[in-house]
């Protein structure tokens, strides 16, 4: 053991982030409003913790080259494996199977949290993810699929993302696996290939068709010179597959023809496709077929326990990634049927649907599509200390008291520096106004208000060389006994200014 | 491996739970009560992940007899330890320290989130749990430590617990030290007995003055016939011990004068008296002096990393604990200056001070205290599914879709059960309407309005045989069109009952 105990290198560990004000703020505004569509559709919140019994969480990620890897797990005293979960439906699932009998059927909840995935983290790909989720539980008609997929659709309208800006796609699982059997890929043993097929499914948008083909049949080589195998399909079989991408007239009736001819000869498939024809009516007849959801047979969820009909919410809009690279943004949800997840525990069927909205990558794209306004956001106003004696940190802490009594954020300046130091701080702060009081000051009975929103402005034109005319004067000298009032003007005058 | 896999059992881990919407809606109002608080003090919100480094939390858990105990840990890929946070000071030390540059000072944050502890679970002590801090860092100053005590006491009286059913207590490590160190207990030598007198001195609400005695003398015996092994002090040393513990008169130069005795020959004693001087002078010119914060230096606060000031709330109200027994009900949080926490990384003398609120606890004590009035959350209103033709659900979907449209929460029903049992899964959902339209309704254009709330309160007084004067007709039928205004009549005259 050490003396001197060595100085310790403050890190994150790899994969995880802090969030800043604006970020907790913005997601906060955009949870609020998600919720409300939630609670309007009749959802109820309901969370459950954290950790659960690995088990219970069973092995659904989309990796299954390493079953064992992708969640974050540790023994308990009594031996017994405990696991972070990696998404809120597994624990959804324990929940409902663990309360059964005491909740309404259907059961409507909604929950929001913390997810964690064991993974290797790159740009944008955090080990500790937030997701918000809705569940319709006990019922196995897909008017429940067909209303989250309208509620998605209403998520989209109620932050502000415009119509034509993204769609809610609908797929069913049915469906892919009915062509895979019908193509003579079903049974345990086709586990694998049929994986690659999914895969190369899911790479339409980045290989494009051509690219899906190659990866269907003996496999492709990329721009980098890396080979990926394919899933060995000969040609007819991987026509077959191709007819689930091949891009859509946007007509219903067209689009069920083709799936139809995919699946021919599976009675699963034609469930499937049955399934989606009975939600397109529903979607029909409450007006969502006007763009807002579209069956699209190449949508493929990655998750192994969905059962029948999936859903994806894209954003058509064209906006800047990461990496400032003008894309379409994609995915940023979906969800499904997943009739076998609470039946594990309970040896009876309980059907399931729900979807999961990726919180953070929406919040990316609302920011990017500038639909996060959080000009409200006002920072407190700073009251400087000029003199330390008692009395006169009294006399501050007073005003502070009465600027929050009135309902307005401020603050006492807590450190140890001078002035300039001080009003510095108030500028890092991002804060309104400053106010100032020093011997002179007290003696008249007044105080000095610095209107730093404006100075700001003042001072950028001067380094500008840049014409300027006075908005408001940079500061004002009021009666101590005004301090309220005035500094209320002076916040009404920079609101007005943000609009 | 099985080909029919085993019946698994849903079961939770011992010392988890799941939160029921009731609990989510009641912490979610509370802590924005409390949020607005810190809001107008010019605090920022700021979040760190639930995983750090084990390093990086330190081992600052009380129980330092298991000190690999207590956490929650786990190898990453690269060998390294990593814990789930067991508070969330040591995260917040880790992030001001990795970002202490950029960030002004002092810098005023605050969080929310889960914190683990990997303890035996018992009851209402759970192994997941929620805090909710605030933060003042970069300033040695008490003002800071001031400002803690006197928003604690504005979070309080914010969240409408009554003046006078509260106290935030303040007291001062340093005091106790410089105690422990006048007597001769200083030293790395006697940490095992400082221990011991902190704890007795902790006893104080249990086991009364006569049994602080004993621990801090030879030892305890207790009714159940277990006894405790003392810190072995002798009456000289356990009299100046007990004059911390001793009942106040509630004068704060009293209190002074006790203190400044029972340190006496101790500088860093002398500091801490000191500073409660300056504390106690602040918190008067703030007029807090009327019994929100008080001087008490009987406040023992249980984390190691304590290095000045500490504070705690305290209800004083008696309410029944979780054994249904009135009590008491003690401590809601609480918290202290750690000046040494940031440090350990920064090779720099960084102070800082902050409180902490267990929100668990808080939630029952505002529940046991009637501040959590939810009737304000008015349940889904249910439109039954009478005929199951595409074009009824298309009529009912429609119906909905208008409630919702006006902002009445709305759902239709998506089970398979018939008239009778969709009812009673309106009644489950506590649904203030149900809506019903069969072939004669639809025919004649009409739509039949359950007032489910009038129709339970009918239906207890006539089980009851209680006279009963009908205050409103139980259901009524009224033109489609008028849907949505009938419905909101009826919410609004049950909205009229509540009050």
């Amino acid at each position: 053991m050490a003396d001197k105990p060595e100085k310790m290198k403050a890190r994150l560990p790899r994969g995880f982030a802090d969030r800043s004000a604006e970020d907790i703020r913005a997601v906060d505004k955009m949870m609020a409003t998600i919720r409300g569509v939630y609670e309007l559709y009749g959802f109820e919140p309901v969370e459950q913790p954290l950790i659960e019994y690995t088990d219970a969480l069973g092995k659904f990620l989309p990796d299954q080259d390493r079953p064992n890897e992708g969640v974050f797990s540790f023994q308990d005293d009594d031996e017994q494996w405990l696991s972070l979960r990696y998404d809120l439906t597994a624990p959804t699932a324990r929940f409902v199977a663990e309360n059964y009998d005491r909740l309404p059927k259907p059961y409507r909840s909604y929950r929001s949290g913390w997810v964690f995935r064991n993974e290797k983290p790159g740009p944008g790909r955090f080990r500790q993810f937030m997701q918000f989720d809705a569940d319709t539980i006990g019922t196995p008609g897909v008017a429940a699929d067909a209303e989250m997929a309208m509620m998605m659709a209403d998520v989209m309208e109620a932050l502000g993302i415009a119509r034509g800006d993204y769609v809610i796609r609908v797929n069913n699982r049915k469906v892919l696996d009915g062509v895979l059997e019908a193509i003579g890929l079903g049974g345990d043993d086709n586990a694998g290939r049929r994986l690659i097929v999914l895969r190369a499914i899911d790479k339409l948008d980045k290989v494009g068709p051509d690219g899906v083909r190659a990866l269907l049949g003996k496999g492709r080589l990329d721009e980098s010179g890396d080979f990926t195998k394919g899933a060995g399909l000969d040609d007819a079989q991987a026509d077959r597959v191709l007819l689930l991408t091949a891009p859509s007239t946007g007509d219903l009736t067209d689009t069920l023809v083709k799936m139809r001819a995919a699946v021919s000869g599976s009675e699963r498939g034609a469930e499937g496709v049955q399934e989606l024809q009975d939600i397109g009516a529903m979607i029909a007849a409450a007006g969502y077929e006007d763009g807002r959801v579209k069956i699209d047979p190449s949508i493929v969820r990655g998750l192994e326990y969905y059962t029948g009909p999936v859903y994806e919410a894209e954003l058509l809009a064209e906006i800047p990634n990461d990496e400032g690279k003008i894309v379409r943004f994609g995915s940023v949800g979906g969800g499904g049927r997943y009739d076998g997840l609470i039946s594990r525990f309970r040896g009876e069927p309980v059907p399931a649907t729900g979807f999961s909205i990726g919180v953070s990558r929406l919040m990316t794209a609302l920011k990017n599509l500038g639909k996060l306004d959080m000009s409200d956001i006002v920072q407190p106003v700073v009251v400087l200390v000029m003199d330390r004696d008692t009395e006169s940190l009294g006399r501050y802490q007073k005003m502070v008291s009465q600027l929050r009594q009135a309902g307005i954020r401020a603050e006492l300046y807590l450190g140890g520096a001078g002035m300039k130091a001080q009003l510095k701080y108030a500028d890092r702060r991002g804060s309104p106004v400053a106010v100032i009081q020093g011997s002179s000051e007290r003696d008249a009975g007044e105080v000095q208000l610095k209107d730093l929103i404006e100075g700001a402005r003042q001072a950028a034109a001067i380094a500008d060389h840049a014409e300027y005319k006075e908005a408001r004067p940079g500061q004002v000298t009021v009666p101590e006994a005004d301090l309220v009032a005035e500094v209320k003007k002076i916040l009404a005058a920079q609101a007005a200014d943000r609009q």
